[in-house]
């Protein structure tokens, strides 16, 4: 499995996600720009302890991203799309995409993806929910529909 | 769904469990000891405006907890559960149960539920999931075998 994080602002939120992707065997893909260096103590408290058991990627844009992996099976997740996270059938190398904290993707990457938009859902109180929780949710569904290879 | 932390540690951690338990229509449950104040400014910035949209109960003891819903249906998540946490059919009110940051769940608890402790297949690196990560993907797993009630 593979997780794009597209411009994501908040350190301690990619720290716990290295930490999930690094206990998961999964990659971890970070476009630019970032809301932080990857040297911010914040991020080294949250996750930068397994920084060197994550497969990490940075990205100067999506479009390079996109240019260099022109097979792979995209999931995007947006609280706008019409289908759930668990409604999807996620092949074993799925690369499940996330947006910013305050704004998530932007319409301009979304509508190249109209079929494999995803949400996860939730009681409408004006927020959603943390990025790290999102993309917990959503990896560890894409897991177990593959019988969470590798993992024990 | 209920959501008890027993002896959490961390606010930000709780911050981001009333968060998800908010837009779930969740309670959350809190035993003391507590490892930080409810006023506590981290609590605050993670979830705390969120807070008065929470069914959240504070309790002495797990004992005090286990005495008040003698009927309750509890899954304690521990690393040590022979079970994965979906190899488990929840029940639509269930009691999902996790322990301290540091050191999860204590054994005198642990020996009491020998039959419903479920673990997240992860990686051994040496550490766990952040806990609201956890709480998160046991949460949302109870809630798609639940068809997702009351949410959209």
């Amino acid at each position: 499995m593979q997780i794009v994080l597209v411009e994501p602002e908040i350190p301690q939120n990619t720290g716990n996600i290295a930490r999930t992707c690094a206990l998961t065997k999964t990659a971890l893909h970070l476009v630019k720009p970032l809301g932080f260096s990857l040297a911010d103590r914040f991020l080294k408290r949250a996750g930068l302890d397994y920084w060197d058991k994550v497969e990490v990627q940075l990205w100067e844009s999506f479009g390079d991203l996109l240019e260099a992996n022109p097979g792979a099976a995209f999931y995007l997740a947006t609280t706008r799309a019409g289908q759930a996270y668990h409604q999807v059938s996620y092949p074993q190398d799925s690369w499940l995409v996330f947006g910013r904290e305050s704004s998530g993707l932007p319409i301009s990457i979304l509508k190249s993806f109209p079929d494999t938009q995803i949400r996860i859902p939730m009681q409408d109180i004006g927020r959603s929910l943390n990025l790290s929780n999102s993309v917990a949710i959503i990896l560890y569904e894409a897991l177990r529909q593959n019988s969470f290879p590798g993992l024990r």
